[in-house]
């Protein structure tokens, strides 16, 4: 980050009409975007959710409340406009980009078909995907990025659909946050207690045939990992290297970002934190990337849907930066000594 | 509340397209919109920060880091539109209503002139203020929540404005959450150790020399209350009076609404939580009254800031009411059983 940027919005930040810091969260998501844009006046231009959808063959172990189909019966929603995602990024002015990155069979309709693969093998039986699949989809992610930035989006969210997919992200984050498998498993969109007991045996066994080497973030993605969670470390580090911030949802998306933070250490500079979800990992996840979320809603329904609310907060910061009175302009009196 | 509308709302969030309850916090504020404003298909139309601004005579032990002249100095800023209340308003379609409850010098200019007295007095001497002028003050929050609603407004926030206003605060919530006053006593504006423990000890004085009885809310507020917290009380109270939800801001807006709370408890069902302060006592004062704040975000400048900012979270709540797509018009199966 841009370090004389930021010091340039610290001295402007200090000079309005506020005791110095008082807007604490607001006032960091001001300096972090300067220094992020390398500018001491970041600008908010076009903003999407990037969302990345897969599959996982998973699901086959009864990890998930819902069954397969509903991920393109979801997708279709997306692409109809109907979610949550739609009804939230619309509010924020933000444009869904909703990319099949591997779903069980192919969508037809408005999205980006860039397909690795018919979502991922059962991670109990063997690694979910190859290298090259892994490696592939996290290009993808990085591309859709890259192609958004030509197009003049400079504020990106992350986004996720893809049922089963809290397995994967719980598994990931247990191996890189050094964590127990159930010390991170929640209940996803709502299984039972039989349900938990079966993603966590899942989780165990997944790791116990893969054995995953937990100093290598690819190896940990390519075994217990998603198509779409690769496609999200993609494009957070797409998303870095342009100098373009991105939100991270919740504990999917984290996952995902736990894996770009081990890829691309330098990339946590450009991730701004949303909500801290109901699943009980994202906290760990969170706590490991030094991110403390702004929202306290008790989410847990993924697609984005926290970090399309945090891009309020993120024009707020701006506006603050931009247009409140400085002291001097306004005849304030300062703080006595 | 409305039960019969709430349960409608219940009903439609759950045939939308998302795991049941996992939009948190925003389905309450859905359920709770329709429960107050008595229907299932809850609208905003116009909303507005009700900001209350009035001097203290404690600001003489030397409790606070700005001198008091930065009450109307701050006064005419947001007069003029350069505070930060105005910047993040603005950003939220809302209107900033200023109303002069008792600033210790009259404002000239655009803003609700309706002072009870000139400032209160030192409460470490005797009562802040008598009896009429606190019940003065609390009607005055009661008009001006009235005519606003009168000329359609139906969503309102709290908010504030008054060097030296967090001591009387942390002498309310102490009281009234039968705190320690050291327990409850944050830094303000940013005094210094020094200045911390003056304000402690000016509080400790304060309840000496008046003995509030802490069973009379009325008796608390009039000993070591505010003109401005006052107002708050009185607009929170009518505000539920009249069906029409209220966010309360930070902890100066939190010590009103307990007082709001204390005098007519049924007005709790319409306050609506925003952020946590970093002012240690507003945690307790928000226990005391069951709200869970929303927002994250290290802030502790008052104004109505916090509050301003939700508004983004409650029109969010009911955009996803109004506009996502239910299971059986997007074709998306249920939850297994």
């Amino acid at each position: 980050l841009d370090e004389a940027a930021m010091a340039k919005i610290q001295v402007r930040l200090n000079s309005l009409t506020k005791p110095q810091g008082s807007l604490g969260q607001l006032e960091h998501f001001a300096k972090q975007l300067g220094g992020i844009q390398r500018t001491s006046q970041p600008k908010l231009l076009k903003r999407a959710v990037l969302l990345m959808a897969g599959d996982h063959g998973v699901v086959e172990e009864g990890v998930s409340a819902f069954p397969q189909e509903v991920t393109p019966q979801m997708a279709y929603n997306i692409i109809n406009g109907g979610a949550a995602i739609n009804v939230l990024s619309r509010q924020a002015r933000a444009d869904v980009v909703l990319t099949d990155v591997g779903i069980a069979f192919p969508l037809e309709g408005n999205c980006l078909h860039r397909r690795v693969a018919d979502g991922t093998r059962n991670m109990t039986k063997g690694p979910a995907m190859t290298k090259k699949e892994a490696l592939q989809a996290l290009l993808t992610g990085a591309e859709v990025a890259q192609e958004k930035i030509q197009n003049g989006y400079n504020l990106f969210a992350t986004g996720e659909l893809g049922i089963g997919n809290t397995t994967p992200s719980s598994a990931i984050v247990a191996l890189l946050t050094n964590s127990s498998v159930e010390s991170v498993v929640g209940r996803g969109t709502g299984i039972d207690d039989k349900g938990l007991l079966r993603k966590c045996q899942a989780i165990e066994k997944a790791i116990e045939v893969n054995k995953p080497d937990v100093t290598d973030a690819l190896d940990v993605l390519m075994k217990v990992g998603g198509l779409e969670i690769a496609a999200i470390a993609g494009s957070i580090i797409q998303a870095a290297a342009s100098h373009v911030p991105i939100v991270i949802d919740g504990f999917i998306s984290t996952a995902g970002a736990l894996i770009a933070a081990k890829l691309a250490p330098k990339s946590v500079a450009y991730m701004l934190p949303s909500h801290g979800s109901v699943e009980i990992g994202h906290r760990k996840a969170l706590a490991e990337l030094k991110l403390e979320p702004v929202l306290n809603l008790d989410m847990r329904l993924g697609e984005g849907t926290g970090a399309a609310l945090t891009f309020h907060l993120v024009e707020a910061a701006l506006h603050i930066l931009n247009e409140m009175a400085t002291f001097e302009d306004a005849g304030v009196s300062e703080k006595a000594n």
